[in-house]
């Protein structure tokens, strides 16, 4: 399946636009394996789409100038990617291990059709786990103090290791916004409540006091406003008054572990687009 | 919204399908408002669509003929509502009546696009409920004597209400296969368990005798083979050992309501196409 | 099952309250047909029970005397219901009437054990629908000015028809602190979101502009803090980029129904006991 | 929390129970932390119960003779197990890992309260992953004429490592009557489909081919008729059209884990009894 590419188009929605794209791709000889597309407002807004296709010989190189008259004609932001170059991520932990396990685990399988390209963890206690898998680790230390320094360091980490997207799997740290300014749009985050509820620090605890009968987990993108970014994924597990903060520490762990993998592998697949502050997630 | 039509296609996939029918719908100043589509075997099986556009002064009665040039070309199976003319539903039910309220009450909320052109049952109980809601109903008794001529009435009055489509909300009843064939891929059931579990009468008896701790409703076409029509919906609840059968029936009618009711919506809004014993179901 | 009592006990955890209570009914041979209990924080808290038992003959006005005795000596708060003396509702509605017709109809299947004693409402267009199910209708206008005197009509309604419970099925006012004080813990409000997500007006175009991916309802007891009262229930239903504001308002009543009749059904069968800002479900 | 114990019971119900063993753990100063009961039939079928106590000083080889008096009046089966002494897995794997690192993680994470004591397969590519958790791994292959050579060998092995329960992860061969019968009721399965639908082999093929809305999985012991011993767990996930053999392979390994690892969960606290051929858990 080297020779499959996706073209992401998002443009202002009006008439002829699916007729220009799939003529061009049918002239072309690309044969279309799955094709979505969303209309916001009934057609009078935003039009997202999505296509993957068999390259079947086309040359990407060729492609993309081609493609770019039509996409000029209806002021289309779009791009192509090959599937052929796989997604580089890095992760980033603190000391909980359960999203990070899950992400080892799904890249083991098969599932996450990506590269780890390193992990990098202001503690060192995952380190055996990461080495075993074969993946580069870095320890980066921080603290108010070290932050610039060490920001630096994981930006030159991330340079080097030629990275797309960096996954916050449970780091538990505030990204400066030089920092995200350098990512946009490529900064996963899993928080562990059900957004907008529990925004911040220990949300389970929150939860808990507040006597709510669901707990859930959001993976969201990483904006400038704190757990207020485009949210990808959510999901949510029942409790009941017998469960206590740690019990609902335990049991989020597994709906993080899920809601964010599934973020992530929605995201390497060219699956989430960006409308605003909200996401079109061809699932 | 009355100039509101939807295409529906399925045929044999191959390359220049989207692009014929967008380019068709484009000419024709037919302005697309959702566009679903799906390709079985990754693009080397059958393709399915599904297109809701604004008529926008195209006249249904010239489309046809010009359509069908190109849906010659391809192979297609293929037809053309229009929202102007709502969809005609029988509902046909025993003496229980939690899935017949439903139905009326998505109706009146304006949630089902369609209307209920008559009710029918073997039993009288629930003929005030259908008179209050300005429904005619019609009381066909139903025994193995009675059935031909019983089954011979309820034809007469689908045909002399014009009706699409019927749905059995508890009908507890099988149809005959003449029956069957005057409304193929047109008759919804809901079956009170999770299909394939528990085919035939009693499934929450036979759910509890099992031990199982999630019950279930599925909403199928009814074909000639008990309960193994193709699927349109199903869903479960959480059940345990404190629930008896009688808990089963009470928690079951939750879901049979909201099964039935989204299979008919999508049913009605020809979300639903067919797949040899499948479906494809544009939700 | 006219002779069924529960006992409801609330107090702190101490070692023997379970041998004293057991040996209590087994003494006045009370047959225990359920029996829940819960200990907080590890036997170390709080201690709540509730024990569903055939009274055999043993008589009510009997039993309350010699039970306080026990009850004193382990500092409980108590009471002892009887399923003989349905519990009475008034069900309080705006123009909205899904949560209304859910509550009426599961009434009439027998799934909710309770007397709809009247309905109240600012609003005319439901009052058919309640005399058709053989309910006392009460329109109550409200406006600003209109506030004192109208709450003082309703509690002399409430009074006249011994309600033990209020329960505001979409009724969209907020009840002043005087109406509160007279029934605490003792009216349930249905809101159409998450809580604590999206508290106050429109939960729903709220979240549609956060871009959440599941909607959810919320059934709590109120207080004097808006949507900040004991959350009973709660359930969420999973949305994407394709539903819009009128979207979610309609799938989400799907989830406030259920949500709301659920509360409803176990506060009426005694089975939520309060503990601070929290309920206990014993469901 | 190492002097903790608990108390497990089933009997005929009758009235007095309760007050028997409450009042002689109260007796024994023996402090309640959690208590779970159950009566089938309300009151007039079986009587399950589970209590969790500090045993407080109090001896379990004197807690036992004198607690055999009362379950002998009550003709109780029952049994009283100490957390100090952890319960003892072997999982047996086939070639899939999913369900083997699932358990291993829980492990690791404090969240199984119980120790891997061994892992058998009758393959080696999961031997290096048990390896690094410092547990023993022991090729045992398997085919028709070796089997009775390699149950011996695992009984040896279960024997010599003092295993309590054998968990099936992902297995894949059929145990013989002689071994089942060596651990009733302590060995279980992660069977990949919602029993009782899609007994045997390849039920994600026939989940596809049947057209199922909902994938499922399902743990429970293991009896002599395949996939037919009482059920601790089961759950599901929603699928569509979208989704290939490979992609309900895929998704369902998700499943499978959390089914199997909070049904093993549950037995090792001792939350699971059998009631025939149901289970009673008090989750």
């Amino acid at each position: 399946m080297s020779d499959v590419a996706r073209l992401l188009i998002s443009c202002p929605d009006r008439p002829g636009i699916v007729a220009a794209v799939s003529q061009f791709l049918f002239e072309h000889s690309a044969n279309i394996i799955h094709s979505d597309q969303h209309s916001s407002e009934q057609g009078q807004g935003a039009f997202f789409m999505r296509i993957e296709f068999a390259l079947s010989g086309l040359d990407p190189s060729e492609f993309r100038p081609e493609f770019a008259v039509i996409a000029q004609r209806f002021g289309m932001d779009w791009r192509l990617t090959e599937t052929a170059r796989p997604h580089r991520l890095a992760i980033f932990v603190s000391r909980q291990d359960h999203a990070l396990v899950e992400l080892l685990w799904q890249r083991a399988a098969g599932d996450l059709q990506a590269e780890i390209a390193l992990v990098i963890s202001n503690h060192t206690n995952n380190e055996r786990l990461v080495a075993e898998a074969g993946i580069p680790f870095f320890h980066v230390p921080m603290s108010p103090t070290l932050k610039p320094a060490a920001e630096a360091r994981e930006l030159d980490l991330l340079s080097e290791y030629q990275v797309d997207t960096v996954v916050l799997a449970r780091y538990m740290q505030v990204l400066s916004s030089e920092f995200l300014a350098r990512f946009p749009a490529a900064i996963i985050n899993i928080h562990h409540s059900f957004l907008p509820a529990f925004v911040g620090a220990n949300p389970y605890e929150a939860a808990y006091t507040r006597g709510v009968k669901l707990i859930g987990a959001t993976a969201h993108y990483v904006s400038e406003e704190l757990d207020a970014g485009p949210i990808i994924e959510q999901d949510v597990h029942r409790v009941d008054h017998r469960h206590g903060p740690a019990d609902l520490r335990r049991m989020g762990r597994y709906i993080e572990r899920v809601v964010l993998a599934r973020a992530v592998t929605w995201h390497v697949e060219d699956r989430v687009l960006l409308h605003g502050n909200k996401t079109i997630v061809f699932s």
